[in-house]
């Protein structure tokens, strides 16, 4: 079996979803792995990974806003920074995906896309990805 | 080891959770596969996969409503198709999850099923299953 | 390949985010892989995994009125047990995260930690460390 960690960076001037679609095909890409998983994981508690809608660029703004919505900063939080809101988002999205590898490319469907999702910007981040099969 | 992928349709006349325990059970069964794990993944961006109460069937409704309430529709979303609250639920329950496998069954709860979660009816939509272990 | 599956338990006394990091540390180490990946799984359905802050723990409880504010219980649910809210928190941090494991060591950020995630306390639950690599 095949099993290899590629570690990413990225810098994040603001709150938004960053798409690393195509970072992550090319490290699938590159493993020669042609079936089997990659683990997309995010190390920081105020970002996530998610995957959504990869065509139309008014989905992200929505959804941000959603989300800052559902999740806004309240009075009542008692988190010295300040940022306790980035932290429910990223819990709310999750730190990381799990994907599926066949004939050596990650299924994906047609509009989705692989995105970082940065909630307390701006940052330099880093993500990694386990890419596991033979 | 052993990698199968594994592809399943099904229809979804309403915004709902569609039960799919039995069928990612039959795949596991069919697999061979003993000991692994089985990633059942998503690939709309306005559907995800969730795992949660089988039994009364009261909690899917209220969940559904709960979703709803904190992800609804509105008049700022810019997205022309309208379905943004689609996609916030989308990436709120998560596009897939991952199962582990032990003696030839997936490991869950006594309380808990698979649920295809369809969030803009009425649609075909497909699910994927990659089943990986020995 | 190495494939090995381990029950954790723990009392919950009441709604709280139960720091299982440790746990998961000695698993792997013991587990005697040393690249590959941990699924950590919660087989209930009112309450989850997740990860999140492990240093100030004002972020806790701040994250927890945050999820009570977007998921609160409301008088039009129908579900006989009075716990549909917890339901909602469970999908909304998600049953298991699956875990990167390089040199023996899982992977993750300097102030990530790995959470069990209750919200129908008291209860007296278990997760599962499923450890699969080489």
């Amino acid at each position: 079996m095949n099993i290899s960690k590629h570690e990413m960076s990225l810098s994040t001037p603001k709150e938004n979803f960053y798409n690393i679609t195509s970072s992550v095909r090319q490290i699938v890409s590159e493993s020669g792995v042609k079936n089997g998983i990659a683990v997309v994981f995010c190390p920081h508690t105020t970002a996530g990974i998610t995957i959504n809608e990869n065509a139309d660029p008014d989905v992200i703004p929505d959804m941000l806003l959603g989300l800052s919505k559902a999740y806004p900063d309240r009075a009542e939080f008692r988190h010295g920074e300040g940022n306790s809101a980035a932290h429910l988002k990223a819990t709310a999205v999750g730190s990381g995906v799990t994907i599926i590898i066949a004939d050596g490319k990650p299924v994906l469907g047609t509009w989705q896309g692989i995105y970082f999702c940065e909630f307390d910007a701006p940052r330099n981040r880093r993500y990694f990805v386990q890419v596991m099969g033979h």
